[in-house]
């Protein structure tokens, strides 16, 4: 499925809300790339963010797919909006072990208050992937700042 | 509703899984209590931890909210066990914000091998609470390095 | 938590709506009561509603879930309005086996838009009861009948 | 992905655990087809299992979800083996209005103990498709009868 962004410039303005996120650069994220309903986030491992078996943290893993999910249904917001996560469940389906990890996230159902989002997080070693988390999220548009002081 | 820890050192045990788990000093997470069934973490406000507004993160509510949820089930679990998220659902309920954030995990149902948990994540502010999160998960028992190893 | 409706008459409401529900009659559902963020339905055990083992099938035991939860957000939303469920998640815990089943719903936050609301579905046999699925919900309000043809 | 079943009689077993589901005659649910790790379920459109404006029930669109995701993880489970919903989550994106629904279910991750299926539900009218939900559930599968009394 193809969505049309209502906002040419969604790159932008994706980007400019990635960097406005603390926790990203806490934590090592980067913003990998962003289409019209779609959102790559990348983590490389680190010995820091690990649970009692050295594998990524559920809430790690977690904070990836939800940054994804978010992303790639902003994209398809109006200019002047906000997203915020109202809800998501994941699956933890393979221990998070790898050189790095990606969050891959696409839109299931674009919608003019609340987007359904799926995201998928794959740990990468030696290009081989493996999928660790699945992730069903309901994203919600909010009026932006300039609307709100409109 | 009261449950009957099967390991009487279960508090030892869980402590000693969450030092294990580098995530916890990384993000300034402290283990607060763990009774039979139960399990507090509480995480100081942190700017370098936030989403676009300011707010803490939500991948972040969800890793103290899941930390407390899997140290709930875990003191409910025999000596030589492990413990690992299956999967979990949240809602976040209101914006994250606060000096403090406290995740309140209670088991609802311990199984054999599946226990569900509901963790709420409260926000703090000179002594007043609001509700931010709310999460619904399921934890696995699996078999520990003694047995694995036996 | 104690909720002020913002309808005098929600249990009036809340009724007419379940009435038209055709999906009770025909499962043999009765809402047995409804408060200010409260709802209890009740379903006698139906052995044309069973799974392969002759326990009630998990989708019934979500539609009896789901019902409870939606009225429970119902109650609290005001005069011209229609709930819709965005969506649930629920943990099967227990065989649901028993002579009657009620779903016992709570509204945990409601808001102008979202409600966030649990339920909890108890199966009992001789006066005893056991909880045999736990649900946490997300319910929309939405402009009622009134107010689109105004 | 493509999987390889353990059981050669997979449709046979699947079929037959289909048929000892009582809800299915009820409703008038037809398993339309099964194959390794697929499953889907079609449900004439019926007035007598509707929601307050009309619409299939999400109850009743969860249900015909459940039994596709339980088919489809149980098509890749042993020959003497039991499928139980350990939980789901479903987002309900329009509203379920059509003159028959399909839930098409597709293995994500296959267990041993635990497996991942999502599940879609699909309008159909004139033949044009509408997706109404998605799901995302986990299924166990338990030693079945021949097990257990050996």
């Amino acid at each position: 499925m193809t969505f049309i962004p209502k906002d040419p410039n969604f790159e932008q303005r994706v980007r400019a809300s990635f960097d406005l996120q603390t926790v990203n650069q806490t934590l090592g994220c980067e913003l990998l790339s962003v289409g019209p309903g779609t959102c790559v986030i990348r983590l490389p491992h680190n010995p820091a963010l690990c649970q009692q078996h050295g594998y990524l943290h559920a809430g790690i893993t977690t904070t990836i797919a939800d940054t994804a999910a978010g992303y790639a249904a902003y994209s398809l917001m109006p200019p002047n909006s906000e997203v915020v996560s109202v809800e998501f469940k994941i699956n933890l389906m393979a221990p998070a072990v790898g050189e790095v990890f990606e969050a891959r996230a696409k839109v299931d159902r674009p919608g003019r208050s609340l987007t359904v989002v799926r995201s998928e997080v794959v740990a990468i070693t030696d290009g081989k992937e493996t999928t660790v988390a699945l992730m069903q999220a309901t994203m919600i548009c909010l009026p932006g700042a300039a609307d709100k002081t409109a």
